[in-house]
């Protein structure tokens, strides 16, 4: 007998009949004895409706108010659920964020999980039923209902199994695991039996958005075993785990790619302490997300040019934050870029395997791609480059590092 | 400055724009001065479409559950019309009845409100914070979200209303006030200005459809000044107040009508104690709501006929559960006729004035109606007549009482 955190995306529960198979999965598990929570999303779309409404009926000055607006997607997927089950003979009932409770900061619509009372749910849990719980939600200090931001139904998931010391958290979801790289530019792409959570990490802040990469992190924090699996069909998914448990390793997992990117250089930067701290400080006040940063200075003329990278969405705001500071700094001019892509090789094994950039870096000079910014860490090889090259990038680099499936 | 409560009904807020028409009718009160709180519906068709899934995505075994769900619909205007009000500059938060808390029995689905915790709420209605009220809903003694049934926002503002003690409790609804009967079959109906609450009780329980009759009764408890007023004109509206503050009575106040009605006789019952009893028993526990009963005994025969009306929709459960009884009860047959109507006469003043149940056999008769079963209490004369007449019955009854406008 095992303990068990499942969760169901919007996918999955996007109509009654998804939640009736989803039902039946749930079921399936209880009837081989094991101890069973759901973490359900909202019903595909009804998220969406919820935002649209909480921001067309006026400005939102009171995130209070947006939270508990779209929490109640989440709240009415888990009544479903729980008369699907109930319908099933299965003894479930839904739980919600502030009936846990889940702790969360006061960070409306973004907020962070403190912590999870997990005495009372835990013990309902151990006598066979199943509980069915509110993903995205939790309560915050002032007893407001909060929302954890978008995709946060997989926090929900991987706390709740760090509380309920789950032997498994297994997220279902529309893919039926983590590939090497995303089969719709790379169809030779092969699924991962297993990734560890350094690389699921790396894989999905370069745009594999297979899990959001706050759970990602928290399941490493905790050492929660993470499988990420297809509701939609049977076959196996990705278990995501921790190094120690991955005996044979290939040279690198997978290639991930994030093609919405844009990159702004700043030129003739006076070389100087606290540079970097204006130009970044003023960005973030901004809400601007910068990524990959490099600096290179010049002995010569005592100036420096730092080149970042962010989401395009964000272009015109940064370029306009920057030209407000330029007398504060001190520039010869900024230079933005607005089509640009991310290409990431991803592998543990990179640290003890020479030559691996060496091969990307070949591989993508005889395709003619030109790199703008290269960016390195320990588990994970980064370049920018022109967004038109993504797929030729991908593709290649797939190839070049013998991950194409040749069965 | 007064403390007022106003209640706005699922067609006031059927869309972002009527909602911010909400906002604006708020404010005016806020800028007279006042203290308020808002008791809001569903946004109309929403709660339709939860409880939709609820009953279809499986049978509903657990009523818990239906309430988490349908508990929403209130849960998404409250936060959106706090938003409204906010872009009006205007202080606002939304309350769900958790939060307050609204203290409910444990009949989920139907259940009734015991107790509200007003000390947090009327402090921040005190210091000019607006409070927008999920209606509908409460928290039952498990912890679970709790739901008072259909139209039981009505009934959550008057309570609100007492427990704020607040000066008047402002119902806004799609017609603007009570009317001497129904404008749509009696074109001449007239709106009145004040109404006492016993009878818009019987108005209310004779299918007056304008406001719930639990909230009415609950006002007429709690002394709580009652107003019916539309939302979509500025009208005056209807005051519902105590007998002791209506000044001059007209004979009658209105002529109610329910189209929806069935008829059964039960004849040659033996004339024995206990036989009601075991006929409106059993009719209980099959949960059929019986209205008007009549019983004629016949000294001869030592028999009895009870007739008794009830709602069209539970006609065939009605005749089945009485068959089921036979054998114990013992009697010659059940007659059902399914198109029925009732039509009352209702004024507090019929007390002191002769006659008033004369006119209305009169007037019937003249016009070839014939009564199946008549019924009367201190302040209402029922009868029970063929559907077909409905109109008819009402129109010249209306005529018949003076209540015509001729204005």
């Amino acid at each position: 007998m095992a303990r068990i955190v499942q969760k169901f995306g919007g996918t999955s529960v996007a109509d009654l009949d998804r939640i009736r198979a989803v039902a039946t999965r749930v079921k399936a598990e209880v009837d081989a004895g094991h101890e069973v929570a759901v973490v359900v999303s909202a019903m595909a779309g009804s998220t969406n409706q919820l935002v649209e409404w909480a921001t067309t009926v006026g400005k939102i000055h009171d995130a209070r108010e947006y939270d508990t607006i779209v929490a109640t997607g989440e709240q009415v997927t888990v009544g479903l659920l729980a008369i699907a089950l109930q319908n099933l003979g299965v003894e479930a009932r839904s739980w919600l964020g502030w009936q846990i409770p889940i702790h969360t900061d006061d960070v409306h619509g973004a907020a962070r999980i403190d912590s999870i009372d997990a005495t009372k749910i835990s013990a309902r849990v151990a006598q066979g039923q199943v509980a069915v719980v509110a993903g995205f939600q939790g309560i915050a200090p002032d007893g407001r209902i909060s929302t954890l931001g978008r995709g946060g139904s997989d926090t929900s998931a991987v706390a709740l199994a760090a509380a309920l010391n789950a032997d498994r958290c297994d997220i279902y979801t529309d893919v039926d695991g983590v590939y090497t790289t995303d089969p719709r530019i790379a169809p030779k792409a092969q699924k991962l039996s297993r990734i560890t959570f350094e690389e699921m990490l790396e894989m999905a802040s370069s745009g594999a958005k297979v899990l959001q990469t706050r759970s990602v992190a928290m399941a490493m924090r905790h050492n929660v075993n993470l499988q990420v699996l297809s509701s939609f069909t049977n076959a196996a998914g990705t278990f995501v785990v921790s190094e120690d448990s991955v005996v044979e390793q290939e040279t690198i997992s997978g290639i991930a790619y994030s093609p919405d990117e844009a990159k702004i250089t700043i030129a003739g930067l006076s070389d100087q302490p606290g540079v970097a701290a204006t130009v970044f400080g003023a960005l973030a006040n901004a809400h601007v997300n910068v990524d990959m940063i490099v600096q290179s200075a010049s002995t010569q003329t005592k100036t420096t040019d730092i080149s970042f990278s962010l989401g395009r969405a964000d272009l015109d705001k940064a370029v306009e934050t920057i030209n407000g500071i330029k007398a504060e700094l001190g520039f010869d001019s900024v230079d933005a870029a607005a089509n640009i892509a991310k290409i990431s090789v991803v592998g543990t094994a990179m640290r003890t395997q020479p030559g691996v950039a060496k091969t990307m870096f070949e591989t993508l000079a005889a395709k003619g791609v030109n790199l703008h910014v290269i960016s390195t860490s320990e588990i994970k090889i980064s370049v920018l480059i022109d967004a038109e090259y993504t797929e030729l990038a991908v593709r290649s680099l797939h190839t070049a590092y013998g991950l194409d499936d040749v069965s």
